[in-house]
């Protein structure tokens, strides 16, 4: 074990350089080393007070008033254009609201529909009736994956990120469309999005993505890299809250060929006319569905103003989420026995997610006691040690001494 | 036109003798007369607090051990049992959270999946491939409706209410489930719950009511009468907040066989075993989809503490709304010229909401006049003035200004 001076001293220079630093006033934070933000985002200290508008002035004084005039009814194209920079999306494409699993059940469905449309459009091949899912998915894009391939009428086939290719190789013709994780939630490792997307491309299938462990803390490039549908959370990175609303990217030229699943009366292309017949509204408003959920979208929207302080952009997040884990795996290597826990994130940059995970004996009971010890992370069945670097609030001294702890927890 | 001073002495002294006078003390009012809370339900006094807590300590403080040690996780069945009674059910069949629409397409698709397992058991008759729906319904069931029928593959008859015994008695063999709603969104029209849902029954289909109209104002009696599945909004009556998360209720002994189209991870049996396969859980749970949204879902839970006040009954309630209600007709009869107005909600009690709606040329003309005189109702196209009494904060004195108002405004 080398001396602890050593890296605590490095990690104070590194705090002391790091251009994010000041941003981690922006958030209520205490003693804690809270590195579970991949859960759930810390509380932005502006959030409150914004909340309190919603609830006191919007709410309880101008009532039914503020559907206009609070700007309530375009909330969730307006928080939609503000998560899009962050996914490099371009406006318009990005509407919040519902949950992730919600958004995975719309943008599959009308995937299939729109595969199964183009080879109805004379493709002469056969028909594409299959999805693939990531094996090792977040479980609910899997049970919702299940449910969107029984009721299209299509085979599910549970398949390794990294056989995808081969996979599309050999039976893409039958593709309809691929739901893969960006990061994976256990193990952190970051999938390679531009390669996938144009692997499900060439096969004529489409590409549906899931972001909730990306999305605030790296690149996606959705635009750039012509990915057809996406979905993530907002309450890990984008600190929106527990709980707060999902979204849903729809690429520009799918919008007119988006066929929902729930085609609720808030996609309508005139809502307040009470029609019968549905008529689906043009844009990323054809990913709604019922009433938005005022609270917890405004609180959202609150929370997304970090991203404009001076300084904070993707690309910084990116730089120092890099330096933090690498710092943090360091830091372990340095501090805790060999052989008592072991890395299942990859070492490589290209494919690091903003967390490390450690498979580790008794995972969950040594988790408990980090937490009684101050040092916030989480545990996934069946051994797994998860720590979520927020690189809006996370420094390195939080890294050193994350590592630090878990070395004497692991001591006994 | 008879005495103004005739009909203000009366409501104040039905306001002297209202028992349930007393809870308007409760909601944050001023000196408009609000009678849009069939839309959007008032601020209860006491809710900017509670979601502060949840914010500053709940979010802020405690962050991720709020799942735990702050009641998040098990939100949606607890708030579920406290909707319950209010809707005539014993506690474990109501779960809150999606929105309405998404809550239709639950308690359909499982609807019909039930409907069409029964014919699988030996029953020899036809194939039960047909969805009704109120053809009067607001827009989003009959939407949501179609999408269902369409993924289940069935067909889609729109059908008047009064209507469906007789069609239940032509086809119902072939019916699946019947969607209504309890109230009339538009006119205020209350269905008659027992005597359609039997008919349902005997028809060997499914029934599911839509609340969102009901809920909070008038006796609904869901176990009493057996429905099936039910679901409804949570911001109109039961004053939850600006898109406050719907409910669904699942009758007890249905529960195990409720076959969900969003089985997210919020309903496994398991939810943090991190499964590959989906196990629904047991009860209510099995409603639930992804992660709740807990700012909307804890003001919520807060603003139902008003049930709990001395007096506060559905039963109190409906005799106070039949009171408002009767009284503005009456109001209105005496003070707006003969011919300008039409009351299109009936004058049976047994056949009234907590809403009355006045057909109106120029509605939604006279409608913004009303509101800029301080009289908030609303319009509903393309030609009602809807007014809604909730009768927590509502009192006669309030019926009689909005009457006087609206002759006023008529008269030019």
């Amino acid at each position: 074990m080398s001396e602890p001076t050593g890296l605590a001293g490095e990690a104070e220079k590194l705090d002391a350089a790091d251009r994010l630093a000041a941003v981690r006033g922006r958030f209520v934070l205490d003693d804690v080393t809270y590195l579970d933000g991949n859960s759930l985002g810390a509380l932005p200290a502006h959030v409150p007070a914004r909340v309190e508008d919603v609830v006191r002035r919007q709410w309880g004084e101008l009532r039914i008033r503020s559907w206009e005039e609070s700007g309530w009814w375009t909330a969730p194209e307006r928080i939609g254009d503000r998560i899009a920079p962050l996914v490099g999306a371009a406006a318009g494409q990005v509407v919040v609201g519902d949950s992730t699993s919600v958004n995975v059940f719309k943008a599959l469905v009308a995937a299939v529909r729109m595969a199964q449309a183009d080879g109805g459009d004379g493709g002469g091949g056969p028909v594409r009736d299959e999805i693939l899912v990531d094996a090792t998915t977040f479980p609910t894009d899997g049970y919702i994956a299940e449910s969107a391939a029984r009721m299209t009428g299509c085979g599910l086939r549970p398949v390794a990120p990294a056989e995808v290719p081969k996979v599309l190789a050999d039976r893409g013709e039958r593709t309809a469309a691929v739901l893969l994780n960006h990061v994976d939630y256990r193990t952190g490792r970051l999938h390679d999005l531009p390669a996938l997307t144009a692997a499900v491309h060439v096969a004529g299938a489409y590409a549906v993505w899931d972001l909730c462990h990306s999305a605030g803390a790296l690149p996606v490039g959705l635009d750039e890299h012509g990915v057809d549908l996406a979905v993530g959370c907002t309450y890990k990175y984008l600190n929106g809250g527990p709980g707060s609303p999902a979204y849903l990217y729809v690429r520009r030229d799918l919008q007119p060929r988006f066929d929902s699943p729930l085609p609720g009366w808030n996609s309508h292309a005139e809502p307040f006319g009470m029609r019968s017949d549905y008529a689906p509204g043009s844009g990323a408003v054809r990913g709604r569905v019922g009433t938005p959920d005022i609270l917890s979208l405004l609180a959202l929207e609150a929370a997304l103003d970090v991203w404009d302080e001076d300084g904070v952009s993707v690309a910084a997040v990116r730089a120092k989420s890099l330096a933090l884990t690498d710092f943090f795996l360091r830091c372990v290597a340095a501090y805790v026995p060999d052989g008592r826990v072991e890395s299942v994130t990859p070492a490589a940059h290209a494919e690091r997610g903003s967390q490390v995970a450690l498979r580790c004996d008794d995972a969950g009971e040594v988790m408990k006691r980090l937490v009684e010890r101050g040092v916030v992370g989480d545990y996934r069945a069946p051994d797994v040690l998860r720590f979520g670097f927020t690189p809006l609030y996370v420094g390195f001294a939080d890294v050193e001494r994350a590592a630090r702890v878990l070395a004497r927890t692991l001591a006994g």
